[in-house]
């Protein structure tokens, strides 16, 4: 990339295909075949249940994932409810990675959070292979971008450079302002039913409560401090607040809970 | 094999056997044991989901998935209601790749389209390890085989020569001619409720039309032309014609749905 | 480790942490970005659908997978409760494997089964890894552990000894004695919907007849040899006895079956 990072060799993967098809599968094979055995990927697959078309949890599950990866790790991001139309195939190259995928604002995190040192769009006329379906450029345009990248062919020959501020962001609501503190937005729900909601820990300057429904909750470091049935509010791994219920799920029991921080 | 085809190392694997069991893990565990480190295979899942017993879809999965793997993959594919009685275990080498599993039709496509070499029956007694199960012939006699082409240990020690017209084929319903036309079959149904029909490109030489429920529906490219709960047909990624829902399922909105080509 | 033990590479996840979320390709993300390139792992998935918190279900599922990998397998198994609680993290090495988790008995069965040779306590003071989350410890604990075993760091430097006795171990349900046999509980039930008791094949010596509620069922070797909606009476894969229909689910046809064995 301009020499200025060395793909690894691990791509780690994130997309909405799902299990129960064969597109994963297919993505992956064509990526080798089109290596020419000249380099041996090692995949990770992030997630494929993003549910379909879900940019928003797409872009959120990408934010809590990527920053593990060693450097030089390539994203392949597949979230692309416009494949086929206008939106543009990009790669962003960033201090520390490299990100394929449709610019349709799945990369809104690393885009706003790291450094980004350059932007391409693919030229899908150069990198695209047959069948060229309109339907699965997973398999057809960015599988084959993917081993370029491997393969280390100068992104010159295939993209065009693309300027950072044309890059697609969107706006995730940040925690409103309210007298005393703020009321949290439900950002995510994780499988064990954690309601992860978008106060940081950086956001927590100064001692607060945390109210469910009006009602003070218990805060606590572990999910083991609680008791069976307590709702319990700590610190998500993603260093989120987040709303749980020891050995079950706060998503059953609570629906379209109010979340409520208030200052000491 | 017989020295005319090399494996890549590449073990592509697609099966029923679910992801909440041990059952896809243990099965890659028994090939590495097996290998005794002589080799490095790649493992790429194509899916796990098939429906229990679900050959045909297996089967088409398969057809779906195969073509875009590299020359020298080995297919193990596993879906086998009849695992431990007479049916056979074989390996199917084609010009480009190495298909293992058992003889149920579960390889029609392959077998159909591909120019098949060599076929040749598994000696299970030369092969199968303990403990001996005859219900879980993944683990017991498919992996030790893929181990042994991995191995390139010569197929003539641990098989017998089948004849190409012993394997068994699956029929899959082709579109039925009408007066100006064709009425057409679902084929698959994929994870974003895409109906996948029997309609190839290829027999679509004409100007058509394309009727669901007796009403025309709009041909597209991509999904992305599509408005808001419209019902759209377009060709999908393996060329066959596709019933679609922008950001929706056809399949929940469309129950049985009678499909129709018209040629003008 | 003690230099008695050397890793192969392969490193085996059982978790519950599911597949929807980022959690399982964030802790081999990280496992890799520990390794700082010094060594190339090769990561098989178990399974990460164990329902969520459920030891006794992580605990067998290991017991039917481990004894099939090769040596030097290091299993990372996490189903984790008490993460962040005074639970330890503990390392055992058996005679031909390596297990990083959690000491909540998930390692129940390998811990009576195989040759124990050394236990050792994580220290998360010299292991652990920003952001030193008390809810995801398979990231910031338990994935540098693994990193440090495949880096082969010397134990010592970053565990203490445990004694074996000290394990926790969890009991399962024996099959209870009757006057003419045994009444069996279910340890399991796979995705087939196959039911697997705890009578194993070794207590099978005299000849026995298998009821289920109350009604004597047909003992066979395969499921093919079932008719349809037949119960049938096989020993599993794991040499447990298992109750199954043919090309159906035992699970959704017989709720709480009463299962007895007859000795004639």
């Amino acid at each position: 990339m301009s020499s200025r990072l060395t793909p690894s060799g691990i791509v780690a993967i994130l997309t909405d295909f799902g299990l129960m098809d064969h597109y994963v599968g297919v993505m992956k094979g064509r990526i080798l075949a089109e290596l020419l055995g000249e380099a041996n990927p090692i995949f990770i697959d992030i997630t494929h249940e993003i549910p379909p078309q879900d940019i928003r949890k797409g872009a959120l599950k990408l934010k809590f994932a990527y920053p593990y990866f060693p450097q030089g790790t390539i994203f392949l991001v597949i979230v692309d409810p416009g494949v086929g139309t206008g939106r543009k195939a990009i790669v962003i190259v960033t201090e520390k990675y490299l990100f394929v995928g449709p610019d349709n604002g799945v990369f809104t995190f690393p885009a706003k959070e790291a450094q980004v040192l350059e932007v391409f769009e693919i030229d899908s006329e150069k990198v695209m292979r047959p069948p060229f379906s309109s339907t699965f450029h997973g398999r057809d345009l960015f599988a084959p971008a993917v081993a370029q990248l491997l393969r280390r062919v100068p992104v010159e020959i295939w993209t065009k450079p693309l300027s950072k501020e044309a890059l697609t962001l969107l706006s995730f609501p940040e925690p409103k302002r309210t007298s005393n503190g703020y009321s949290l937005s439900i950002w995510d729900v994780d499988r064990f039913g954690n309601l992860i909601t978008n106060f940081s820990k950086i956001m927590a300057k100064k001692h607060f409560k945390v109210l469910v429904n009006g009602q003070e909750v218990r805060r606590v470091n572990t999910y083991g401090e609680g008791r069976d049935g307590e709702i319990l509010a700590l610190f998500s791994s993603e260093g989120l607040l987040e709303i749980a219920i020891r050995n079950s799920s706060a998503a059953d029991s609570l629906k379209d809970p109010q979340i409520e921080i208030i200052f000491e």
